[in-house]
């Protein structure tokens, strides 16, 4: 299939993609057409269907798979598709691998380092905890390992957050032969564990969106009610080791404007948080430097709120 | 008894009070001494042991009741008590109420209150989580009864947090008759549960201190799983239903930087932060001007962020 | 008459409108038309006349009442009208109180209730202050009866500055109740008075916009004018308590970068200001929930600063 | 008469003082005494009365001048006096002005300075309004020629507020030939009349502190009063004028946070806020640097927000 | 030549602009365009070319200066100009000048006053520093006296860095009269140098746009760096006098915020920085205020955070 | 030697100690006494000479190394020394390494590491720039190995700047294998220079205080000057190159409030002002959680803005 991102201004378009929006509006010379956002996994793009009532636009809704034949045209520089003709795609047209933006990393290497991880917490309560969710809970794998890790900004993506948990695993246990004061069992532990409230607080693709559940209560309080339910079916958990282990969870963005009820206030929890926000603004910046083909100056960047620029290329 | 707060200059003390702390200090010239803190109902006041070797002073630690002989003087403008005498009180010597600091409302009155609160409630859902707090569980009951509302500020006193509840719930009240889009059932429950967490973020009286707990979770966060909790064990309580009352109370603090994870979404959230903060600030501001006899401006008030005066009284 | 709200795509329009606004522009291909917004009570709504030079187009310009013919469309998910026909509206073909947004509250029996307030202010200064604006001063009693509390955001109908004092005013006699600390007298006085300077700070409607006065100056440093006037002509009134009243206005929004040039030193400017607040933020959102028929999420509500949501209907 | 600031370590002192504060006190060791704050032109010094039962001393109150006899200590690296004995000065044994901090500027020369920026205004109106102050209000004249411009932190001596408002005076003055934009008139008319609510914000010397007034309303609030209860008495004074010159008042401190209820939206009231701001903060810094003889580092100035430093002698 | 500000609708447009940027896009018929800024001295217009592939439509690019015919129209309340011919314009037909935006101060004046500036510092050191730049430094004064003082804003003109610069040193010679306590000299010395960073950080014009060095360093480093490099060219420059003068440069934004690493410590430093604010603010002013012919509120500045007015007339 | 930290109340003590500080005093009584603050490797403390006169108290001064006799006592929970002889030590009786701060790490190999770092950047100007200093300038590498990171706070001891650059470059490290888009080069160049400023802000020890140009300046302004001038002297070392380095140096505090004249706008940038947080933060609170045998809670920690608590030891 041809993908969204490589058409270009001139080209004829004739294939299916998700149809993730479509909704009718009228020109300003009164002409009713319809607004349709197509998908796949290179990205999105805008479509029109100027002349709605024509017989070859079928009926379809948003989300469905879509078969479309039209023209690329550029508009505010913009590539834009004309659409001529549209019908819902059938079953074996389309393989909807092809339709999500999925992690560039493996989805089945990474459990296996998640796993790998829970393997290297030898704390018996803390082990027993972890397995609890990444080796016996099959609908919370299924989950972990799909879901993105954002709506947007960084790590969109299926699998987006289970490569950040890594990323931010692989930061803390680095931190622990840097910095012995640290902890390893619950720092690991705390950063396998620090985002699961957004398998609940983010809906599955392709919508990706908030949850009603998550916009009103977030992904902190979720991920520690999670918990808080693993724990009490287990045998004599220390109350100790609980509080601080949510602990780390509660403080992990760091400050209280960030929405933690509470800042850091153990070394693991301040860990926690600093490799958080360190995997979370270099992904941020990766992501939006690979978007692009140009070099220099992109532009402000919300996130990190900066003119951002491409590093020059150096010879070695 | 003679409580402290009457202690005039110049006057002999003989009596039971309770021993707040006690620690060992040196004067400039080197002398060993002891810096005494004792409590009754009426406040604190420091006291000095300048002679601890001396036979009439025994034994005794902090949270002691004991009883000493001493004279009143007056050290930079306050009381203090120069101890000569000292020894632990013997049961009987002593009622324990008159020694802890109490709301000025009657707490039985308070519960019947609260009581009739819950049961104004008529959604079966709200007002059997709300019995399965204020009705069934008595340890809840115990400690909701006798709990502060802070460990100082305002509401640092036996049943503090059984007043504030009462006087938000109040507020609340009131603003569903002028607010006619607020749900009732909703916002009194929010209301009677809003600061439940309160009861393990605080140790009881004597000391009324942050516990270990409360200090890396908070009230916020633990209100929220001690209502889980009971919910856990009901039967059909509506999920949606579940994750507003939650809103309701993560939500309270009105603000991220205030420590609520989330800002108010729903008009009882709003609302029940508005009461919350009402409260907080007018009872803060009775306390401070009824604490003193001195007429006019008393001085820099740091929860109100404002020099603060009384107000003339003006005859009607 | 149709109101504007009431319109739905398709429709035939002719009836009478006011004309809030009116300006050309220029289409993309070089066009001329004419953009106007129409207002009645039921809010305000795009118009387009496509052809300017038509016939049917008589004279007219912002604030006329203008008859039209023409037809409702959709544009951007928006009702839009396309007139055909535009002329003045004869005196006669039209109720001027059908064209600006009213308090659904009785203009009359808030006025009662407002003299009803005064009188159960017994300090004899501040009673005849109160007497002296809102029973004798018959050009004030026209305008405040009239005047919206905003341009935009909560109370901008007429009545709506009527409607908000009494609403902080009750709210500030049941704190009395509950806060014993709190002096009656110079409380209500102040909640009666508290935005007076809105009468000039705000035009009257259809305009309701900033006087050049009012974006000098600002209502809070103009009611004090007035009730400096005021009090100027009345014997003995004592100064202090004047100081006292006039604080509780300067204060009344709560912090310096409210615009507020004194924060509350007083209890009863404290209470005002948590007045002010909580009816200004209960009704924002009651207004902004009652504004559509949407369940669910509404969006980012920027006077709130949160995404705010219709609470679910719960059975009793 | 020996300065306060001249005293030295082992110095006898027998001296007239204005007594600024006299409180008691008692030593660690349970013993009577006497705090004094004295005070005289060159600034504050404490003092000791040890032995106040003895005869050498006298009945004597805050606010008295008195005369004493005592000993120049040092403690901790500050000069204090211990006195022996002391009496209520009589008329005649000293001459008050050596009691007060005073302008290093001749307050008649400074007089004469504002009467000709008086002159400088031509505008008819402003011009009568100036003279309504400056030179018919004698009341008015002799409190603006003695006052501060602050409790503390600059000019803070007697003709303080009329030396600042010369020198914004005078800045405002270069800025209309700089900067064509500005309407001298208005300008000079504002700068003149910006601060003079602080003649009732602050009471007279010896006391120099907020009045209760001042603390509930302000010097902005106060000086609108005043100036529009001079216009009131004046035949014609055009509203627009009037409140274009009270805006300049209002926005002066030039932000919200600082106490202006309007930002400032004409040129003139951006000028005298900058003016205002430029003579305060170069003021402050000047005299922080001459009220030590130290060279280099000066420590953390508050009002600064900086370490401060003196500039090297550099020779021309 | 016909002004671009000058040009009224209807009118017909040949003559030759500057071309300042061109790119193609496409009309939501999806008939291509080209969008074309143009530019002169007054300022900049909108221009289209509705048919990009007409014959008289010849090859140009960005900041060629080009000859066109067309017609002058109104789209949304501003002129536009639809292009029939375009060609790029010869030698001769048009004067560079005219189509850059010049200071309304006369170039070689201003050089003389920042010679005479320059002239009257008399220490050996800042004299022969300053004439290393202004006097010695042929391609520096080159830049310097074309460089604006911003990309937007304020002094975005050929010579208004110049301008500026000249402003914030009368300013400061003001200073030095009105408060001894600053160092003539120093002062001086900093106020000529203190934005010579800026010929780096901005690209000459007429792209007058920040430079790839100038976003990644800004123009205080680079301004220092200067300084340095013609210092470590001076026999014996005293050390201390160094780094009091790259001192001024570095806080003269003062604050952290506003991009100084170091907040005023130095008289000197302060008050350049209160020079600096002052000019920029009432430059802004200024600028805002006569760019238009309208009388009243003119709307929302940004760099001023207000909303601004014109003063009202008033007769003197 | 018995060091500092270990003296226990009632202990003699005769040993010799760097005299951090001396200065005179005043007793209440009246009575001349000596403050003085003792230093060793293992902290300071306040010591007392109550009789300056006795014969046994020999001249001294500030940094001197003294030999005292006396005996440890307990003042408000502190251990202090009261001291009876003294006497300024002669050289040979101590060792100077016994009295200053040092990093736990052993000076010889972090100074290894930080070669081996130089040598893995492979970009020739930058691997020259690197040697420049670190091979090159003997006097640099002097400064560089015996510096301080900070005056208090972190890595505040003898070799504390080059543990910490190691620290951050070791992050950095990591950091380009996790984040591709990371040079290599530029970031461990950056990472190895990021702080060398420090050793012209702070001076040597035992002072370990801001110099008068680091007050002035700054480690960042002076760090660019260093790096400069180091580039000014090397062939052909790329203008755009130079510029990123400097930017990454100029933006590592992150943010402006922080000091940093510009945020971090490429990537190495951002990595860079993590790493130096991230050890930042994990190191103070390593420091603090080290200092003290306590266990559970220890307080507010002002750097972290938290009450900071030790984690319980777990079992593995």
């Amino acid at each position: 299939m041809k993908y969204l991102k490589e058409l270009r201004e001139g080209e004829k378009v004739s294939d299916v993609y998700l149809c993730k929006h479509v909704a009718s509006a009228v020109t300003k010379n009164g002409k009713e057409y319809l607004n349709v956002i197509l998908q796949d996994k290179s990205g999105v793009l805008d479509a029109k269907v100027w002349d709605p009532s024509s017989g070859g636009i079928g009926e379809f809704k948003s989300l469905d798979y879509i078969y479309i034949m039209g023209d690329a045209l550029t508009f505010n520089n913009q590539i834009q598709i004309s659409i001529k003709r549209i019908r819902i795609a059938n079953e074996g047209e389309y393989v909807e691998a092809d339709y999500l933006p999925v992690s560039p990393r493996d989805n089945d290497t990474m459990y296996k380092e998640v796993i790998a991880a829970c393997d290297s917490v030898k704390n018996l309560y803390l082990n027993g905890l972890l397995k609890s969710f990444f080796v016996n809970d099959t609908d919370f794998i299924g989950k972990f390992r799909k879901s993105s890790a954002a709506k947007t900004v960084h790590h969109s993506f299926v699998g987006g957050l289970m490569q950040h948990t890594l990323a931010v695993t692989k930061l803390c246990n680095f931190y622990t032969k840097a910095y012995p004061a640290l902890d390893h069992d619950l720092l690991i532990t705390a950063a396998l564990l620090h985002d699961i409230g957004k398998i609940k607080e983010l809906s599955g693709f392709p919508e990706n969106d908030y949850t009603d559940e998550g916009q009103l209560l977030g992904h902190i309080v979720m991920g520690c009610s999670m918990i808080e339910e693993k724990i009490s079916r287990m045998d004599d958990f220390p109350e100790k080791l609980k509080n601080e282990l949510l602990h780390c969870i509660v403080a992990h963005h760091g400050q209280l404007e960030f929405g933690s009820p509470k800042v850091p206030e153990l070394i693991e929890a301040l860990a926690l948080n600093l490799a958080d926000n360190t995997d979370a603004k270099l992904e941020t910046l990766t992501e939006a430097l690979s978007s692009t083909n140009e070099k220099g100056w992109l532009g402000f960047n919300k996130f990190l709120d900066a003119n951002i620029r491409k590093t020059s290329d150096w010879e070695k």
